[in-house]
């Protein structure tokens, strides 16, 4: 997954990342810690030893442990919520609308150095720190659920688009749990498909 | 949910549970708590606390948290595991098999009086003390794969029976997020059709 020391190992001016600003590096050994570790079991000191710089420095960049988990969780969801309202002004089917975010999704799921998204369970997420990752999540959410109920060519609403999000996310618990997947690219077509299956396209 | 009082009240000799024995009530109470407030930041005297009883007598119950733990996690799949293994001994069509055991299974994801299911995501759950849970979880997705892979009538190893699988666990973040979710058995049925879509079922 990565050639990053064991926790705990003073850096001594390795960088974690090949052309990191201070804050990525931040970014980047705190989802290591919280995703390997646990987010109760990491402490702000821990996460400065490792990237090897004082917890001042950290502080500069980030007021609270809290804070960083938020961006983290953030960044699991932005991008693929951008690419649905970018999706939304191109004249596609929906089927080809839902197949495209859900391969996007996938790819930024899978794609990122740590697992991150183990930590949406985290009973934290419920507190105010984390009030614009939930709601962006549940925008994700609803444009699973647009998407879904317009292949299936049924207004009504039904829970279809919200098993389709769920099994997308389901991707982070295989990533963990399974020995090995199939290339990102290759799971990623496999998930859309299975999508428009959910959703009842005949495709 | 449940009317048992806010974390930390002390109980005064209640009782969490109708007819429950000092056991069961303290896996309740510590269910509530792993669920509600995060299994780190919960102690086994926070349990015993809310139970009514001493430390002592939590310990000749349970020697450890992660013992607790461990119990309650395989509460959520060893029902499932044994309810599939009787479904193997019928001579049900692969479709019927798998909608059954998917409502069975959403059932007791659903029906359990806290949501443990989210503890899943624990990085504990990697250590030897969540081994047989571990190990039933993966017995469990196995018998998803079987099933999905008889209804697709494709014997060849593919990703379907995962998602399967991750779809049917992600009741259990709907649980947390949905403001409202359809009655357990309604539910149960929309999972069960969404699975055989996902399958290939042409049902």
């Amino acid at each position: 997954m990565s050639s990053a020391p064991s926790v705990g190992r003073p850096r001594s001016g390795a960088r974690r990342l090949p052309a990191g600003t201070a804050r990525e590096e931040i970014l980047d050994a705190a989802a290591e810690l919280f995703s390997e570790r646990g987010y109760a079991a990491t402490s702000t000191r821990m996460i400065a030893e490792m990237v090897g710089v004082r917890q001042a420095s950290l502080y500069y960049h980030f007021s609270t442990k809290e804070q960083i988990l938020a961006e983290l969780l953030e960044s699991t969801v932005r991008p693929s919520l951008t690419y649905a309202e970018q999706l939304a002004q191109q004249a596609l089917s929906p089927a080809d609308a839902l197949q495209a975010l859900v391969r996007y999704d996938v790819g930024i799921l899978l794609g990122a150095r740590w697992n991150v998204g183990i930590l949406y369970a985290l009973p934290e997420i419920a507190t105010e720190p984390f009030t614009r990752f939930r709601a962006e999540r549940e925008q994700l959410r609803s444009a699973y659920r647009r998407l879904v109920a317009a292949v299936a060519g049924t207004p009504t609403a039904d829970v279809t688009g919200d098993l389709v999000f769920g099994m997308v996310e389901s991707v982070i618990g295989m990533r963990r749990d399974l020995p090995a997947l199939p290339p990102p690219d290759q799971l990623g077509q496999s998930v859309a498909d299975a999508a428009l299956r959910l959703a009842g396209s005949p495709r």
